[in-house]
């Protein structure tokens, strides 16, 4: 079994570009509004839509796809909390019938209707209705949804508190996850993406957020951005602050995906993080689309990178493949006890 | 022969401190401003200063730091031009005054006087003076003189090329390297730093800078940020955005520093950057100051995880202790050629 925790729906059918397109025109002229009601998408279109998805599987030996919308796209800097409410919604029920439609290949995670401005009020309701109706187990979270200007307070400010109270209630986790940038200092998937999981490590480094929540989980996804290259910083930075070590302060509750393509990569970021915090991931079909000219194979078939990893013991790839699964989202194996064996 | 290429004047008399606090007070309160002229700090503070500095040196078997004023002090987004030109010249030349008191053990690169609004002007009049009157071989550059708003344009955009016209005539490479953060999200060197260094890794990728440039040098330090170990993740980009391979688009101008605190990252480096592009450094006395207790040794001894590679083929380790320094910083050569044998 080998549950890929991280993958995106970047290939959804045009229809859902065309509604966006529309309601991003409709902030400059309400004449452009989309209309309301479903997108006309047919459960055809769908199945077709995630043929990529499905052949990756197939070929790469990946069994199921935690599965969330399009995280370039989520782009909560535009327009406000109507605009994202409106926009998350549809994305997740695209999420929502995919899974219905491939029930062993995919499980849903959402998208919040963040806003730079607003409180996370309408992200919880979103939250509710994805989990409770939709059978989701999870949820992107945006640490920087104003897109590059990093105007948000970090996150383990007192404001984000009542979302993590109903992480908590629902058992679900967050990844750590922001969209595109507006910020032409930021390339997305080469900068920003990075940036905000080295950003919020050290946020929660800081901070006693799992100490007020214990069991909330967050996955920093990317290979933790910077973090597992720079390790030794990190313990010396928390030692020089008097916080607790690490695995103390932070390992019962943050977890890595395996989003790194290279070898080298992939190893010292098992060599470094323990296998009780490693989920696996592939980010597929999702930042960098090629095939490596060296290897002869695509740079984001990261199980090739793991099952070349000689010294892993069984034990720990299980952990990596699925095991953990079961223990970051806990509503993936309660919904689905056949699933982890 | 052991090169450190990056180490800061941390260690300061308090006069600097002094000058400085009085200087942010008056821009609030004009009388708080402080006296012009030299500060009264006499040599024999100096010398005192730097002894951590060269206890390091002897400790661990390194012989010259390139040595720079405090990064984290830098704060360019504190006042105007004037505050930080002002501001800049105390430091540089009491970085200069090290380097004449202790001549085989400091060589100096400056702080600019950078401020988010204004254009770099002012900026190439103090570069010209650290290099052709104080005998400085380099500068740090920052990025993001807001302090983690990040409001300049990219390092690429154009309005950076009258000061790379200056760094290219006099034959002296830029440190990339960004200052305290005014934004909460950001701690300094624990996210602002290595997001810094991400962040201009990419903005390179994506232009044509050295295609403009073909001998302007930049470094890239903290180990070269998240970029080592998303080797894979950057040249699938570079390769997806039609881009010519890493080694031919950036590997002539671009090198990194080894300040990664263990020795996975420092194996990883090692493994993933051709030895031609990596600059011995430790950040010392610097960013993380304690004694990592797995090992018995400072974190920040980075010449300890170099020397237990023992695959490093002793031509490599030779570049990288400081044969390199004499291809990047070349006046360093030019002005002492004994130092290189």
């Amino acid at each position: 079994m080998v549950i890929d925790c991280h993958g995106h729906y970047t290939t959804a059918p045009k229809e859902l570009q065309t509604f966006r397109d529309a309601q991003v025109a409709a902030l400059e002229d309400p004449a452009l509004a989309p209309s309301t009601g479903p997108l006309k998408i047919s459960d055809d279109q769908l199945r077709e839509s995630v043929q990529p998805q499905l052949k990756f599987q197939t070929d790469r030996g990946t069994d199921v796809t935690i599965f969330s919308p399009r995280a370039s796209a989520m782009a909560h800097h535009i327009g406000d909390g109507r605009t994202s409410l409106d926009w998350s919604r549809h994305c997740n029920d695209l999420i929502h019938r995919v899974c219905g439609l491939f029930p062993t290949n995919f499980v849903g995670v959402c998208q919040l209707p963040q806003t730079p401005s607003a409180p996370l009020a309408n992200c919880i309701e979103e939250l509710e209705r994805c989990i409770n109706e939709l059978g989701f187990i999870g949820c992107n979270l945006n640490p920087d949804p104003s897109g590059g200007r990093w105007t948000a307070p970090p996150l383990t400010d007192k404001s984000w508190y009542p979302f993590y109270e109903k992480l908590v209630e629902l058992d679900v986790p967050a990844m750590v996850h922001v969209s595109a940038s507006c910020n032409p200092n930021f390339h997305a998937t080469g900068a920003h993406y990075l940036n905000a999981d080295t950003t919020a490590f050290m946020q929660f480094l800081m901070a006693d957020l799992f100490k007020d929540f214990p069991t909330l989980r967050m996955i920093i996804p990317h290979g933790g951005g910077a973090v597992p290259y720079h390790w030794g910083r990190y313990r010396g930075l928390a030692q020089d602050m008097g916080r607790p070590p690490l695995k103390e302060l932070l390992l019962d509750n943050v977890f890595f995906d395996t989003c790194v393509y290279h070898r080298p990569g992939i190893e010292l970021l098992l060599k470094v993080i323990p296998a009780d915090n490693i989920l696996f991931a592939s980010e597929m079909v999702g930042a960098v689309r090629g095939v490596d000219p060296e290897s002869g194979h695509y740079y984001d078939d990261t199980r090739r990178y793991i099952d070349s990893i000689e010294w892993l013991s069984p034990g720990d790839r299980e952990k990596i493949f699925y095991r953990n699964v079961g223990k970051v989202y806990a509503r993936f194996v309660r919904d689905r006890p056949d699933l982890i064996d």
